[in-house]
């Protein structure tokens, strides 16, 4: 089944979907700073914009841009800014 | 701002963003036989997962993977199967 989440109030919305066994959910972040945690671990691709991401245990930054991918471990935090409305596509690993 | 699209009962939902004055969605489609009317010309760019696709004026059906892209002219309509729960970008061109 589909699911919408949303998180920030509203600012990042999400549809969470299974296939083929696997979970995952296609979503669009608003311009704006945000701090995800993850249960499990995930891997983020930017579909459409660019993500400015500092992962768990990075001291610099880096931008992600369409078609690029990163992933992220569980039980972790990291950090995201948006300059433009992003979306993304987070595989659940 | 962003907006959750239901098409098909829900079987088929859709999050709409603008991004840099450009428009385009992200959405799920649920395995299923859906026959979408475009308005303005778009893009389609499959996410995740598959869409059989049977494109305006053409009589065979094609499959389109994660990463491939098929354009729809406007004021047309286009016939999709889905096998597989499947994640899309749509760009309004």
């Amino acid at each position: 089944m589909l699911k919408v989440n949303e998180y920030f109030d509203g600012q990042v919305q999400s549809l969470g979907f299974e296939s083929q066994g696997e979970r995952a959910s296609v979503g669009v972040m608003m311009p704006g700073e945000y701090r995800f945690s993850t249960a499990a671990p995930e891997r983020m691709t930017v579909v459409k914009g660019a993500l400015t991401v500092k992962l768990p245990g990075h001291i610099d930054w880096e931008t992600y841009h369409a078609g690029d991918s990163f992933e992220v471990p569980g039980d972790a935090s990291f950090h995201v800014e948006v300059s433009q409305t992003t979306a993304y596509l987070c595989d659940y690993l």
